[in-house]
């Protein structure tokens, strides 16, 4: 029996929701902890604080100084990292797909694939044909890119992002234990240690 | 001879540079670090994104969350903590008296009772009679907060403000170790761990 549950609430697009992505699981084990993968929008969000960016972009110095933190941060983990062109990229049909996906084993794994194609690898996610692969990849069945502009999906994933913001999130990655809401890449231990208290 | 040198960029207002000034001098001297006392004021870095008041403020979401994860920082501290009233406090005169007293001993011991009278005790640290005593009991002489009405201490304090900037410097806590730009009280360790490399 687990520990408890933490939600882990990305958005695919956010630099730092990747390497939250590519450490999670083992952190989340050694503590006996389940992961629930909670994709969501930042952009419903962001917009409805008046921005139509990413602040990495609208504020020029935070943006200089998030991608010289990344380059730290990923080298410190061992994992690749380049910049996305463009950025932030458009998320909403990996998103889709993605809450397709966890209904199956091997969600998270194409999950952390999507990551890895961005931030890594240099792929444009918001092409289908690169869902399509990774879907492959992790023992998924690729018409799942196809069935991702159902009426239910799109819904469920506006549901999603109300639900993030009922729950008061701003920011990702961002995760929640009980009543509990940790915000950031830097808090995950934190919150992994408030699970079952 | 010291490891090397860091600087600490802070604004009093700053609700994490707070949970920093109370732990930075420990963690500095167990690695032989020499740290630098910065004060610099964020409005001004703040009114040029055309912030006018904390973005703690504008973002409520963001704002209720920065309140719980300061409860949740100061107790794990074992630090007091409560909502300075109001919030921010204007810091021109503490960051103005600071700077003066950074240039004798005992100025580091001012800079964290002024934390300490804002964050846990609930003063208000505009009011130069709180500053008054704050000197005299970090053996320093009240009239300081006279003489940070002098001319040359308030160009002093714009000229900080103009060298954060140039540093690339949007928030605070900040440190700067050679070039190198770390941001926020949760990059303290990374960045003490920079020094000498």
């Amino acid at each position: 029996m687990p520990a408890g549950r933490l939600a882990f609430w990305f958005e695919f697009a956010s630099t730092y929701s990747y390497l939250t992505a590519m450490r999670i699981g083992a952190l989340a084990e050694r503590r006996g902890v389940e992961v629930e993968w909670r994709p969501f929008l930042l952009g419903p969000i962001f917009a409805d604080q008046g921005w139509h960016t990413s602040p990495f972009n609208l504020y020029p110095a935070k943006g200089r100084y998030m991608w010289r933190d990344m380059s730290r941060r990923a080298a410190a983990l061992g994992i690749g990292f380049r910049r996305p062109e463009p950025f932030p990229q458009n998320s909403v049909l990996a998103a889709r797909v993605a809450l397709l996906a966890l209904a199956a084993p091997g969600g998270a794994d194409f999950c952390r694939a999507v990551f890895q194609a961005q931030f890594a690898d240099g792929s444009n996610i918001a092409d289908p044909a690169v869902l399509r692969r990774l879907l492959t990849d992790a023992g998924l069945v690729a018409d799942l890119v196809d069935r991702a502009g159902d009426a239910a999906c799109k819904q469920a994933l506006r549901d999603a992002v109300d639900e993030a913001k009922a729950l008061g999130i701003f920011g990702a990655p961002s995760f929640v234990v009980g009543q509990e809401l940790f915000w950031g890449d830097d808090r995950l231990e934190e919150a992994l240690s408030f699970v079952g208290t």
